[in-house]
């Protein structure tokens, strides 16, 4: 059986010279489509398709701590989880452990082909990331058991190819805040489901607004239980952030290289910019951050795949690279100079995804705010048992800005 | 007459009703030329057009200080100084003193006008930016005195609508480094003149890749002295950096004033953003930095209206105001949340300028290594008289990343 | 008449070859008392005593204007003011305003001498220092109306040579909570007064600890009306912090110079450290932030010498003074190396001001969350003519941590 | 026999409860001796002391990979590797490696025992730290084979308590600069050997400038071979930075502490400092930056335990280490507001070791440029087989400062 070392090289390669070479055409309207089928195919024919995904429904795929080691390098470009089958995982997983089975043997092989395609829909307009209870979407329940959703969702990616959105709407009024939320599962083809526009993201699309007028869908739609969304939504969220936090380390890393070809390779008379001490601190700086951030990822991976408390781990993962990935992106566009500005440097794709992070998975403010009152919890009972509680209650409410 | 203060305050009002909300037409192929016109018809009419620009030749237009103290409110817009005729005041003050008079009588009225448009073509492929003495390009003199231009150039704003472009070619080979370029003026119509292509600037065009294939104009098109062309390049620099040092300034304080209406506006359950103190470190330490570089930017303009020597107070107005509108239009995205990273909230258009500004008019490390060491001098000499001399010479070695 | 710029060379000379080079001996208990005696007969004598302070009382000094103008140089070192007799300050204005006529006549001739010291104390142990609200320390008074006074305070400067210290104690049980506390002068020989230690403060002293048991002093030791004492507090605060933001860019500017005259004569090999781009860094940060600092304060002075609202501009001078301080002490020792950590090379006194003056006049968090606050609220009122209120009010509450 | 997790937590107990509510009387020339005496005592009976050194000479002590598990706890005091007899760890090693054996049979006991002690003298007064070859003292041979020493050192710890110094001195003058220079043992007790003085490092004393006035000492006093100098300076470095970069995490870590401790029990009306998100901020980023370089450092400490290149690894740690310091220090004397400054608080002595350790090890910037010439030549060579040699030349070049 093949070592993991030597998958992660196979994997990685595959990354440099299929994926990130084709990253153009991936965002290109008229080839997006053939690109990805294409490397697809060839991923699936290399065995890299779909690795931490079960081989077929019911059968076990890449333990999760083994995926985990692969992150890195399978997310150098935002595109390889989708092109390798691996963006579907928290659909997959959401759904395979609380959908009605019907609901699941329908739509679980397809996803896991990629043949089918899930939407995960949480954020809505007008309502702050950082405020799960202000969502204003609705749920009522008919005489039937049905369901009738109404509402807004926006930033909810790949809605345009999806068979089917989840939605978490409010279900509950008498509830709880935390209880009020239930997770629907909408068929895109449902009357009253509407695409409003496709959001212009710093300059690149993907990630759509949508419209809930009335649109019904049967009791068996109900994913988990009822009042029970927010706590899906933040057994979502560790592995999330985790994920992603992983793989800016590696769109940071693939950075950094950038870097140091160009300071290499960039005369200026008889010395290079790599005799320059500015451009040398422009490395240094990069990847100092780097390597912190990926032994931090790392950190978090390791308990999240141990399923052990892990809040604090994954917010410092999800800052730390983040910033990482600002920090070597940033570098590399300033060690280019002009040229590192334009499309053809693919620089910029790098810059966007770095200045993305900042925001997505909780803004770093809400990170530094929550993880900070965590901390001082864990400081005043330091030395008494109590320690780390499962506070997952907490994760839930402070999740929802997924 | 119309006194400093309401010629300023009309002039911003034009900007913030007028330009402002114009933006997203401006930067749409199919709309941009007619936005434009119509803009400059409405600045016309206002007595709002071409404020530093000669009315006709020959007679002055407002003093350059009394400019200076208008440009932040005109630039808070990307678009302001294009669509108020002011755009075009380092090629025409280049003209009107170097260019031959017939040349100078045909080409002025027009740039005057915005009937006619000229680019500068300095920067080339493949040769960094900080070093001038590396450029390529070549011109050489016939027997009839013409020259014949070969070479590219690239970031060269505005050529597709140029009648004329004016090109920094190496014309000496025995001289001393510094005297063996020149300027010299190519009308686009020529033939071996060609457009490359537009670059994708971080998604926006409008600067393009220029090709010259031994490209023959006449003697008269020389601009200023054989060997002199370091020296003009050196002369638009002083003005041409603090001209946008004070533009971002003022899109820096556009930022700072969207940013403090999100906190006020936007609700977190009983209160605002603008409760919370990490929105409010947010608002601080943007507003510092923009005072900053307001008064460092005024400082310098001060002297180069004044014609003193100004380098190192240049340097610092163009480093710290690039920083100011990078902080300040990162914090208003990361107050708006993902929806400030949608083109309809406005914003990615500051963060563009934003990241351009630190590699523009010379990269930040450039400024840093050499503004540094002539503060050395000067912390050398001073207690002597010697103290800060005129060295335009080592100004325009420095210069030719314009 | 001397013009400013003659009087202010003649100050920052003595400054730099009287003052600076006796800071040692200044410092050192057994050398203080003479050294300071001998610096201030020689300032007396070259007609830069007390240059803000009247010159006999009723008799105007320097308009404080021009004495800000001369603010920076006296600064460079810490012991600038009060070897040049201008420390007293704060004081000598507020006795001149508020205090009863004998009790002004008796110790201001000796204040503006020199021959006589007053201490000013507010802040207590155990209470925040942004919290004046909470101060503990109570004066009751008699039948007589004479006031007896008990309670704590500490970082009181300059106690130990002290005839009278001016208390800021709560004297009022049922008013509002800004106009509970009064200014009481109290003898420093009188019964129940003892210090309680000295402070060490990053090793050095000259802050005390107090204690007031039962102290009695006479009605006529009321300074300022009853209840009046946070708006007397608030008064010194302006000013005072003004000052302090010109003293550290004084110092900060002296460290700059320090820096770069390390990089100028340090060898290595056939270069010096001014060669490295990363010496050359310091050097430009520094003066960067010095620059901008030194164009803030000015500004801060400008109001406050104008009496006109200056809240936000001395906080950001305040801000960005200490900031400047910091960035330009830290980066001369680390130019200076393991010899800058020494005393020997007097660094560590200008890295012990930098670090206290980030907590010094209200810590840098207090003025970044309530300096926001007011930001936000001109923001909110831009356009229309309420704008910036006279709110001293305001400024007497956030001013407690003087 | 004790399990490591169990050592482990017997020392941080010794170090939390013994040494550092000692450390007034441990830097206060009085008491010094005493209590260091005393709690030695208390170490050797605990079990804990020296636990890195060959419990006799000859034996083995903990291997070197267990010890550095311990090494952070060890080093949450300063005085920690003194009082539990491991800061002879580096002198230890020299010798038993390299030492004349009549020369270690005479030390080595006693050095282990702690009653004997050497100092390490390489830093010269007037020569940068990070050029060795500009190192000036000498020694000559003569006839006898004996050796001559004349020069100057300074920056010696301990030198006042030692019984010999190691000195690096020169000795060749016709070889490659990096063979010139050996390691002499010279006796505290010979004729010509002087302490110049107790040098004053940010106030606290116990490092020295030493002079050399024709010293001799016999020829088995050369330690290791002649011209080995640098290369025996080098082997130090590794293990030497590591060991301060994980004592560094220590204190960072401990000031973590104090600050949580401080925003939970600080009370402001209702609130406690705790609920301020600018205090939240500060716990945050010091707690970030402290995980980052404790897993760096840990990562550097296992790749020195087991004889693996780690010049990148170290300068990473020793980078990372010094800022979490910094920043935690910092933020902790910021939390306790003016209280911080003063000595009671013991946070000046947080403050102090901060600050050097940016410089102490190497400076900061030469490990940012000599670290980013190293990665960017592993850079170029990733993907061939040479990737990281073996350059401890290079490495003993680099390692001068320590």
């Amino acid at each position: 059986m093949e070592d993991s070392e030597s998958l992660r090289r196979r994997l990685r390669d595959f990354v440099d010279t299929r994926v990130i070479p084709a990253e153009d055409a991936l965002e290109d309207g008229a080839r997006a489509e053939e690109t990805r089928s294409r490397l697809r195919a060839a991923a699936k024919e290399a065995g890299l398709w779909a690795l931490p995904l079960p081989a077929e429904p019911g059968a076990a795929g890449l333990p999760l701590a083994d995926y985990l080691g692969l992150a890195e390098d399978e997310g150098r470009s935002d595109h390889g989880p989708e092109v390798l089958g691996s963006a579907s995982l928290l659909n997959v997983r959401m759904l395979a452990t609380h959908a009605d089975p019907a609901l699941r043997e329908w739509i679980l092989p397809g996803l896991v082909d990629g043949e089918r395609h899930i939407a995960y829909a949480m954020t809505e307009p007008g309502v702050a990331g950082s405020d799960p209870h202000g969502l204003r979407t609705e749920a009522r329940q008919g005489v039937d058991g049905g369901w009738t959703i109404t509402g807004r969702k926006w930033f909810t990616s790949a809605a345009a190819h999806a068979e089917m959105v989840l939605v978490v709407a409010r279900t509950e009024t008498e509830s709880a805040p935390r209880d009020c939320f239930s997770v629907l599962a909408v068929p895109t083809g449902a009357t009253g489901f509407r695409i409003v526009r496709e959001l212009d993201v710093l300059g690149v699309g993907g990630q759509y607004e949508l419209e809930f007028d009335r649109v019904a869908v049967p009791a068996t739609h109900l994913i988990g239980p009822r009042g029970g969304g927010l706590r899906l939504a933040g057994e979502r969220l560790a592995l999330g952030r985790t994920l992603r936090a992983l793989r800016w380390v590696g769109q940071a890393q693939r950075a950094v290289e950038r870097l140091a070809a160009r300071l290499r390779e960039r005369r200026l008379g008889a010395d290079t910019l790599a005799d320059r001490q500015l451009m040398q601190r422009l490395v240094f700086e990069a990847e100092l951050q780097v390597r912190g951030a990926r032994l931090l990822s790392e950190q978090a991976a390791g308990l999240v795949a141990a399923g052990q408390p892990s809040t604090v781990e994954v917010s410092m993962a999800k800052v730390a690279a983040a910033r990482a990935l600002s920090t070597a992106a940033d570098s590399a566009v300033q060690a280019y100079g002009a040229e590192g500005l334009t499309a053809a440097s693919g620089l910029p794709r790098l810059l966007r995804t770095a200045r993305a992070a900042r925001i997505l998975d909780g803004a770093e403010e809400l990170h530094i705010s929550s993880g900070a009152r965590r901390l001082l919890r864990e400081y005043a009972t330091a030395g008494n048992q109590t320690g780390r509680g499962n506070d997952l209650l907490e994760d839930t409410i402070r999740g929802s800005e997924e």
